[in-house]
């Protein structure tokens, strides 16, 4: 295990109706005049909206709203947040939605108190102060409600990139998995895939000696294994719910992957998928995992018979570990398959003619020098040739 | 799953030579003016204490010193270190030491804020309000770095009793395990019982359908099982140690006991122990649990069947899942033997006289209604049934 710090000073409220003690925990962590920010109509509609901006009434807390934040959110939306949360004074952002309404309110959060342009975060600055920022979970996907992270695609060139900092951790999350039960099956689905993405990305280290953390990161995608067929028969599971809910926020946290070296090529992989096709990050992810994995096995077979017969339940074949690691990926393939997930670029709307053109940004765009990852470094050509195994 | 809140804002800081900067995170912290509260001459000779005072005098920071915690911290340092507190305006308490160390210190910061006896927390009152504190931790054990819990014996009568609240967390942690390659291997194992007991008690639960953290609990009891035997083949195995240290904070910070009830009677019921016969808390659990596990088993078979298929590797016997139950019983036994510890009253110097006594004090003393235990609520006459089981 290697030297790390850890902190998550977030407060989590989890359970039914949490939603409606909203107001609470924004006076609690400081905020008097306060953005709203959201996604689409769904909010709205559900009657969730009403509920919040009851209760941030009750405690007498003034509000402005911004919505129209949309999977992959974009820079435009920011830079317009921005402008709004200075114009109004805004101290705080609660954002009511999924990853995606979540990520855009940190960049809003980093940016309203920052001089220069916000995406210098997302070029490489560290996140050092933003205003607080609550939210309000719609979906178990991105852990972007305990983590202090952010994605976001600049509409310049489409560039996905992502910042970070320890002011970018929420002040507080309310996970309420009965708000989760509305969501279609397919982003569901892509929920699912998300999540257990992020414990793959962690799990893939060259780091040795790490037991505590790989066995908390199998913990988790048992979890996620146990629960997902059970919430897929029926999206109204709430205990199914709960359990990918905390398993959500558990994963990318970083409480099991604190101490290792990490892995995140297949995350950049992906991010120029759906910045090119627009396509779910959790549904491209489905498709990248296990070709990424395909490719990169050969560095580390043990490792990957480890989760095969930890996690998937693989007999272990002594005689031949391969043998026991590619069981595994194609207990995975199977896996994303029973959910709904697509499995290659046609079913993604992907083209094979885009590869070399995502290659080359994956490894080159927006300031990288020409590799990417951290278990197996990847050059354009290898990431062309993981690619290539989608199609 | 129940409702929960979760809110964990440690800074940890985990690795080699780490402690040598203390004082930049007391400072960061607020402290100006510190008490370092300690236990015996160990820190001092180790150097430690040397190295903890060099780093905040390279701050400029002010200190004062309270030495002598024992194990099984007792009332009367707690009164001598509020009064140095409130005479030299402390207003930052560094615990350098194990868990006794670092329970008398939170002791010591609720009670220096607070007009009446600090004692009354002891005796169910809330924490609201505390000085901060630092740890540096030398024994992965008690989980008292990460947790909001503290537990004092009250010299008046000998009762051993925990207090609780958030303002208890810690502000930061530092973990290096190479400090605690120096203790003897005794008192390794006391720390490994005591954070194996911590995941038991969070794990026998009534709550249903709670697969992420009965997941995240065995994770953290695979990991004790395998990282036990290493460190004490070789006490300095940093990277068994390393896994150990982080297992023992997750463990107790609650990340795997949210939203399910728990059961503290074996904690209860071993407390009488070390306050009759000082014995080490660790290896009074290691005693207690067994005969707390092979009486209340019945109340659910399946569960034990699952802590014996899951983390002892049995086999499932499903004819008969009692038999598999018994197994896991008998693994645990097995386990805290091969380490060293006692396993029945006799090795541990406890008298079967004293049963009724002890029994009399778990249900009834210091405001207690009779019962304890939320997995089976058990009364004094099985507590007294369980002590027997001890002989």
């Amino acid at each position: 295990m290697e030297n790390f710090t850890f902190y998550s000073p977030t407060y989590f409220v989890f359970g039914k109706e949490q939603e409606n003690h909203a107001g609470k925990y924004v006076k609690r962590f400081g905020g008097t005049k306060i953005l709203i920010h959201y996604g689409g109509g769904s909010v709205i509609k559900s009657g969730l909206m009403d509920r919040v901006k009851k209760s941030l009434d009750s405690e007498g807390l003034r509000y402005v709203e911004l919505g129209g934040v949309r999977p992959n959110p974009r820079s435009g939306l920011v830079y317009q947040g921005i402008d709004l949360c200075r114009k109004e004074n805004v101290d705080f952002i609660l954002a009511v939605g999924g990853g995606s309404t979540i990520d855009s309110a940190k960049a809003i959060a980093a940016g309203t108190v920052y001089d220069g342009d916000f995406w210098d975060f997302y070029k490489g600055k560290p996140v050092t102060k933003a205003l607080p920022v609550g939210t309000i979970l719609t979906i178990a996907a991105a852990g972007s409600e305990g983590s202090p992270d952010t994605v976001i695609t600049h509409e310049d060139g489409m560039f996905k990139r992502g910042a970070s900092g320890e002011a970018l951790r929420p002040a507080f999350s309310i996970l309420n998995p009965a708000l989760t039960q509305t969501l279609p099956p397919f982003q569901t689905a892509c929920g699912i895939a998300d999540i257990m993405a992020h414990l793959f990305e962690r799990y893939f280290t060259n780091t040795k000696d790490v037991e505590v953390t790989d066995r908390m990161i199998e913990a988790l995608l048992l979890t996620m294994i146990h629960e997902a067929p059970r919430v897929m028969e029926d999206p109204n599971h709430y205990q199914a719910r709960a359990n990918i809910m905390w398993a959500g926020m558990m994963a990318h946290n970083n409480s099991c992957g604190v101490g290792r070296s990490q892995d995140w090529a297949s995350h950049d992989i992906e991010h120029e998928l759906s910045a090119l096709y627009d396509c779910a990050h959790g549904a491209g992810l489905a498709v990248v995992f296990p070709a990424w994995m395909t490719y990169t096995m050969k560095h580390d077979v043990s490792r990957f018979a480890q989760l095969a017969v930890r996690v998937w339940g693989c007999q272990m074949d002594f005689a031949n570990p391969e043998a026991t690691a590619k069981a595994g990926i194609n207990a995975l393939k199977r896996f994303f398959k029973s959910i709904g997930l697509p499995s290659n670029f046609k079913e993604l709307g992907a083209r094979e003619d885009d590869i070399d053109r995502m290659a080359q940004t994956a490894c080159f765009g927006n300031g990288r020098q020409g590799t990417i990852g951290g278990f197996l470094k990847l050059n354009k050509d290898d990431v062309a040739n993981i690619y290539r195994l989608m199609i």
